[in-house]
């Protein structure tokens, strides 16, 4: 096992849900590279080989884009999540290139004061290493399809 | 602190779970070593010296009988789970053997799409060192009484 | 990054977590240096600069006084808690200090044997660096005001 590499895996999640759980969704576009891709899917769709993803972006304009509609609905302020992550799996693909495999639960907390869970299931990583790593591809695999993501901050 | 070890432990609870949460149950049995413990009891029952554990099984013979037994009640589809695991502390015990300590959380996910906090609790592990770790013993201690194990998957 | 340091106070959040979650509250204050600070508040708070805590102490006297408190009220045995921690983001402050933030979730166990998610949110932790890695500052920022922690165990 390359401990470095671990960590430096473990340690771009972690400033990944700090970001969204901040509030500061600006940053978001900014962990994946230029042309990176992103998807939320339900473990249902992947087990049966569906292509639609619910949500899917391949670039980081598109992230932005997102960024700003969220903004606009203006809905965030009414909601917190905090979203829990564990069980890192990391493996090397191609060069400069790891695989992460990784558990996620997200709770939300309604401006009332009432806390859920709203949301769980894995992500599926591509990383590109460097001096800052990057997310080339995120698949999130939500456990449920009764998950309301239309309106959601990114997972 | 051994950081290498740390890593190795937490590697094996990740692969651990997410063989569980991948419903790859038939690799279950390969998490233990040959004459492995695996026993579920609650935190009531460990306080009071209690000698029941709910679940028993003291090799991978019964592991895999238990897998046999869930895979012919076939209730398992209608159901997901995702653990989160956290807080590993992991300190040696005898030649070539670690204990660790590590908290849980179990959502389960319904068929309808719902979720809930299934299960939370403590792993009380030791685990043989080698090419591959291997659980010697796995003590799962709910924090409730009130979790019906009975069809469940392992947590 | 410092990898060695990561572990490190992963290890002293992990430490925390297990004392509290086995009811060895006696052990909580030993977590801080002798004029620790410990204070609740909330993420509402904090973004207004709101100054007051929910909870503050200012020394290991403090928090001893409140696990007197606790027993004397003596509800603690009818609940537990199980605290998970995540994405440990640690930097460098002054020499000799590290801050650290972390995600942290906190499910409670009730005596009937329910379950629920009790309060999320993140600890902002000053770390004294030294043979035993202790709180010189640990600032509990809950996501929701509706968290009941008057007689709560420490969180």
């Amino acid at each position: 096992m390359d401990v470095a590499l671990q960590l430096a895996v473990e340690n771009l999640l972690a400033r990944y849900v700090h970001a969204l759980d901040d509030d500061r969704l600006e940053e978001w576009p900014d962990f994946f590279i230029e042309d990176g891709r992103y998807r939320i899917t339900t473990a249902e769709n992947l087990g049966r080989g569906l292509p639609l993803p619910i949500i899917y972006a391949d670039s980081r304009a598109m992230l932005r884009d997102r960024v700003s509609a969220l903004r606009h609905a203006n809905i965030y302020e009414a909601q917190r999540y905090r979203h829990i992550v564990s069980s890192v799996l990391v493996e090397r693909a191609d060069a400069g290139v790891v695989r992460a495999t990784s558990n996620f639960q997200v709770a939300r907390i309604m401006h009332t004061g009432e806390s859920a869970l709203f949301a769980s299931g894995r992500y599926l990583d591509r990383i590109r290493l460097g001096e800052t790593q990057r997310f080339e591809e995120k698949i999130v695999v939500l456990d449920s399809r009764a998950v309301d993501t239309l309106l959601a901050i990114p997972i």
